[in-house]
């Protein structure tokens, strides 16, 4: 997507040096857009564990361009094997819970260890980090082209007004390669023309949305209304709200989908004035294993000091300040569960299925009739 | 309530001298505990108009000590009339839809003008002040009494355990003389030894929950939780909330609720998992002439800059920082109505009734079998 008129992707190799890869230093945003080159294993080990990329899609991207800067750096080591090993460890240490992580991972020590040469390996690693990073673009795009159906059917519905999306945290094209999950079907309506305007949930406590959503929006030139995450129900009791479009950090073979915390409130109001309420995501996404989302999935908890401190910009520097009695405790869960029952659909690669069982694994058959 | 253990309501006469006012400066709070002497008119509307002093109850009784001490100035007036009708139009300037405002000064005015002599006027002016200020003190007292017994049953049917209550924004004593609103019940109970724990909405964008209603109940010495306005559905899914008690900013005789934006989501969400949600008031909140809050009570837009924009402490003083891209748009809805279908019950000065009009009427005969 644009960022100055420019179209970027989150992470690609530099044109000047194969051996560098570039990313976009996410922490930065939305006052600074700083790129920033990576040319080693651990520099892509830092930038994944402090958050200069997040998202999952793109975090299984870093992964794989992290073994690949992990073979160059092999191949000039005394014993490549001990190098690559201990360089997935350390790639694996970051973000212990991000499944693309380990996924991205294990698929290039599985890819590097066919080939026998050292040059084989650097070629092995740089395509299988390529094809990752293609694959999930990819995945994004034929997101938004599924979706890019309901939103054409609102606007037709409306004989060309405006179509109204709310969107909640980051599910925008700077979590994954590029397009995003949420943002993919918006990116394409407005690409082909159609006028569309997003609310963009706040997402407090790490603002997500005032940050990162508001920013890759405006970049592309998407208009957009920043609110506070209290706003959406009333926005929605008074028709201001056509299509409600989410992203999910996991969501279960029977429908139910963990997002950030606070996407249950808004699907609550969204089933209250019937309208539509749909969740993009790739099908790497989706938990095979969990049957019911609310009471089986672990919901993370994250420190109190991300609600009782904020980051914001003065004078030219990003500040930290505090916003409630410092005696005050707090509560952090990072993400909710939203039931099945009040979802419309989910919008994946393959197609749109309804948020349940039978229509899911119609969508997967690989999946078999029983994944459980 | 208590401050610093010292018991404080959030205006009355200063004991050295009784023709100055003393307030909180609430502007400065949690940060700050400032006592502010008020000896004239101009300063009381200056202190209502740049919100030193905020929230229903308290607007009222510092217009009625604004009344008492315009008496005090016009009996020094060439004019004692003149100046009086010059004050109550200052005061009436300062916060034009606040309907206790306009009620004390017309009140006063009625009072004052019952009198001949200056100091009768005086005298009068004064007693007025103190009996609105009393009785905004004594009903919020009252509807502590009759929120105590809910308190207390829940308590008894988790045999002791801690009640979890959640609230939204501040309907606490720091909005009213004392006591509060939604706080007046949890007060009680507290008071009364019973184990209670309070989740407090920080309430984007004002933070009045983070700010007003964490130090308020954490100077009382009530156990809390700050979270964001994101995190109550997941408590409420998971059996962490026994609880919901909010203020209002105006409820119709029919018992839907105008309060802070984001209350209609928690309404929801307490409704999804069969948790009662009560709404605490004094009965000048009800609006008698309204039948449908959602489609009939104008919702005020404040600035974007108030999304864009927070204010937090850094380094000793209060500091201003962009949340935002600086291009981005904001909106900025200050309320919202929540359906009486998801209330459980209203708790006024005159007991708890449901929230319809059969059963409002029923508790305030005095308004007839049919208002609108």
């Amino acid at each position: 997507m644009n960022v100055n008129g420019q179209p970027y992707c989150t992470i690609w190799i530099k044109e000047e040096n194969p051996e560098t890869v570039r990313i976009i230093d996410q922490r930065r945003l939305p006052f600074d857009f700083i790129v920033e080159d990576i040319d080693s294993v651990d520099s892509m080990a830092v930038a994944i564990k402090d958050m200069h990329v997040r998202g999952a899609g793109l975090i299984g991207a870093s992964a794989g361009y992290g073994m690949y800067l992990a073979a160059l750096e092999a191949s000039r080591a005394s014993n490549f094997q001990l190098h690559l090993q201990e360089s997935a460890e350390k790639l694996l240490d970051t973000r212990p819970t991000a499944v693309n992580l380990a996924w991205a991972v294990e698929r290039q020590l599985a890819a590097i260890s066919k080939e026998s040469s050292s040059e084989a390996k650097i070629q092995t690693a740089f395509e299988t980090a390529t094809k990752i990073a293609d694959e999930d673009a990819d995945f994004c795009r034929r997101i938004g082209e599924h979706g890019f159906g309901l939103i054409k059917g609102i606007s037709e519905k409306k004989r060309g007004d405006v179509v109204n999306i709310l969107t909640h945290c980051n599910a925008g094209w700077l979590a994954f390669v590029d397009y995003g999950s949420a943002t993919a079907p918006i990116y394409a309506a407005f690409n082909a023309g159609i006028d569309v305007h997003v609310y963009v949930d706040e997402t407090r406590p790490r603002n997500q949305g005032a940050r990162l959503t508001a920013w890759e929006l405006g970049q592309h030139g998407v208009s957009h209304t920043v609110i506070a995450d209290n706003v959406g129900g009333h926005l929605m009791q008074h028709g201001m709200v056509d299509l409600v479009i989410t992203g999910t950090d996991r969501t279960t073979y029977t429908g139910d989908v963990a997002n950030k915390i606070g996407t249950y409130l808004k699907a609550l109001s969204a089933k209250d004035n019937d309208i539509p309420f749909y969740v993009a995501l790739p099908s790497s996404t989706f938990d095979w294993n969990t049957r019911d989302g609310v009471s089986e999935i672990p919901i993370e908890q994250r420190g109190g000091d991300e609600v009782k401190y904020i980051d914001g910009f003065i004078d030219g520097e990003e500040r930290t300040a505090l916003l409630t009695p410092l005696e005050s405790n707090a509560a952090n869960y990072a993400f909710d569960v939203t039931p099945a029952r009040l979802i419309t659909g989910l919008v994946t690669e393959r197609g749109i299925c309804e948020p349940n069982e039978e229509s899911i694994l119609a969508m997967f058959p690989e999946r078999g009739s029983s994944p459980a």
